[in-house]
C-alpha cells in the first residue's frame, strides 16, 4: 500500500466551494487543501461556456504547481462546461460535481423524476441531464435555471428569508406540479437554501447535494489508487482567492461551517509571475 | 468655434452603462460612440475597491485606442471608487456618475435628505455622502446598499415582478421611514426598477437617475471645450464586450430601447494584442 502525502485543490468561482471543503475534511481529514476561489470574476453561472473553460484552464495552470493528487472542481458550472473539454488536457485525475451528483440522482430516482437546479450555464450544457441518462437512460429529467439562489446566498439570507421563500417558489412551483422523486441541488450554493426548498417541494423528495456525492467520489479515486494520506495525519488548508480576502473570510463561515483566517490573495494576471508558496507537505511523496 | 468628429467612449462593467449610452444618444445624437461592457467580469459592486481600480485602469488603455475626445464611466461602482484614482492618470477628460448624480440630488433636495441607493462597494466608498456635501455641507444622506437589484434586472424582471417588489419594500422600508426628498439611484441597473422603487417611496420623493445627469455633465464639457461633433452628422455605436455577445444583444433592448446586432468579444487577455478595429470617425479630426 502507498501513501500519497500531496495535497487536493480544490476549484471554485467563489467561496460556493466550501461546500466541498467541509465535506472532504470530514470524509477525510487527514488530507491537506488547496483551495483557490475566483472572486474577481465571480458568478460563472451567467457566463459563456468559452469563458468559464479559459478560467478554468488559467487556475488548473496555477493549481499544478501544489503538485496536487487531484485537482476537485467544485464549481458545478465549470464542472458542467469545461471539465469534459480539459480533464484530458492535464496530467492529473479531475474529479467534477456532475458526474457524482447525476449517478447519487440515478440510484436514488428508482426510475421516477429528477429535477436538476442549477445556474443558467449549466442547465444550457445539458451535462446533468446527459451523464443521468448515462446511468439510465429511462430516468426522466427535468431541469430548472434558479440564477436569484448565488445573489441570495451571498447576500447572507437563509431558508426562512422572505425573499427566498418566495423566489423558491416560484422557481421551483411547475417542477413541484410534476412530482419530482429526487431534486439535485446543482450548484454549491444550493445546499445553503436546502431547507427552503425541501419545505417547497414537501416530503418524499430526495434532495441531492453534489458537495457530498463529490467527496465521496474523490475518496473512492484516492482510495482506489493508493493515493490517501496516512491516517492521523492532520489535514491543513490553505486558500487562495482572486479578490476580496476579508469578504472571503466573512462569508466562509456559512460555507465551512468555521472561519477562515489565513487566505492569500493571488489574481489571475500574477498566475504568470508569482510563485505560490511552497506547503510543506507538497515536498514529500512517500511510497511505503 | 472647432468640431471634432472623435468618438466618446463609454465603459461599463456590463450592459448596464447602456442606459447611459441611451441618454448619450438622445442628447448627443451626432456623437459616435464607442462602448465597452466587461461582462466577463461582472459584477463589480460586490468585488474590492483594488481589482476595481486594476479592472478599470485595463480597460482605459484598451479604449484610449480609439482615441476618445472623453471616457464616459457609465458603471457607479467604478465611478466612485476608481475614478478618483484614475482621473489624473490619463491624458483624458474622465467622466464618471458620481459627480453629476451628487449634483443633480444636492440641488433637489433643497436642504432635505438625500438617499443614495447603490452596490456595497459604492456605499463602502462613501463617494456620493463626499460629492453631495461637497456641493452643501448641510445635506443628510442616508446610504442603503441594495445588493439583488442588479440580479434581479439581469434576470429580465420588472417593476411589477413580486420578488422585485419585495426586495424593494425590504431594502427600502428604513430609508421611506426617514421620509428622503430625493433618492439616487446609484446603479446603472437601478432605473429598470424606478417605477417599483418610485411607488414604495411615494409621491414628492425626487429619483435621481444618474445617466440622465452624467450625460448632460458631457454634453457641457464638450460644449465648453468646443468638442462637439458636427450638427446634422449622425452618431454611430460601436459595441465591444469581454464575453457573451448573445445575452449582450438579448439583454441591450431592456437598457438602449433597441437590440444591439453588431457587438465584437474582446478579453482583457487580448487587449495587450489585439489592435481594435479602426472606426472611420476616429481618423478625422477637424477644427473649423
Amino acid at each position: 500500500m502507498s501513501i500519497d502525502h500531496r495535497p487536493i485543490a480544490v476549484f471554485d468561482s467563489g467561496l460556493g466551494g466550501l461546500t466541498v471543503v467541509r465535506a472532504l475534511r470530514e470524509r477525510l481529514p487527514s488530507e491537506s487543501l488547496i483551495y483557490f476561489g475566483d472572486t474577481a470574476r465571480v458568478p460563472y453561472g451567467s457566463k459563456s461556456a468559452e469563458a468559464v473553460t479559459r478560467f478554468t484552464r488559467e487556475i488548473f495552470h496555477f493549481l499544478l504547481r501544489f503538485e496536487p493528487k487531484s485537482i476537485v472542481v467544485a464549481c458545478n458550472t465549470a464542472s458542467a462546461v469545461a471539465v469534459p473539454e480539459l480533464a484530458d488536457e492535464f496530467d492529473v485525475p479531475v474529479v467534477g460535481t456532475v458526474e457524482p451528483g447525476a449517478a447519487a440522482a440515478a440510484e436514488a430516482a428508482d426510475g421516477g423524476l429528477v429535477a436538476i437546479l442549477a445556474t443558467e450555464a449549466t442547465i444550457a450544457s445539458n451535462q446533468y441531464r446527459n451523464a443521468i441518462n448515462r446511468c439510465n437512460p429511462r430516468i426522466p429529467v427535468v431541469q430548472k435555471a434558479c440564477p436569484l439562489f448565488v445573489p441570495l446566498v451571498e447576500e447572507g439570507r437563509e431558508d426562512r428569508d422572505p425573499v427566498v421563500r418566495l423566489a423558491v417558489a416560484e422557481y421551483l412551483e411547475a417542477v413541484r406540479r410534476l412530482r419530482p422523486a429526487v431534486a439535485v441541488l446543482g450548484c454549491t450554493h444550493y445546499p445553503i437554501l436546502r431547507g427552503a426548498i425541501a419545505e417547497y417541494l414537501g416530503e418524499g423528495v430526495v434532495l441531492i447535494d453534489t458537495a457530498d456525492a463529490t467527496s465521496a467520489a474523490v475518496a473512492d479515486l484516492l482510495d482506489r489508487a493508493g493515493a490517501l494520506s496516512p491516517d492521523g495525519a492532520r489535514g491543513r488548508l490553505f486558500c487562495y482567492v482572486s479578490d476580496n480576502t476579508q469578504r472571503f473570510q466573512s462569508l466562509s463561515t456559512r460555507f465551512l461551517g468555521r472561519t477562515i483566517t489565513d487566505v492569500v490573495r493571488i489574481c489571475p494576471e500574477e498566475f504568470a509571475i508569482l510563485q505560490p508558496p511552497e506547503p510543506a507537505h507538497a515536498r514529500l511523496r512517500v511510497s511505503v
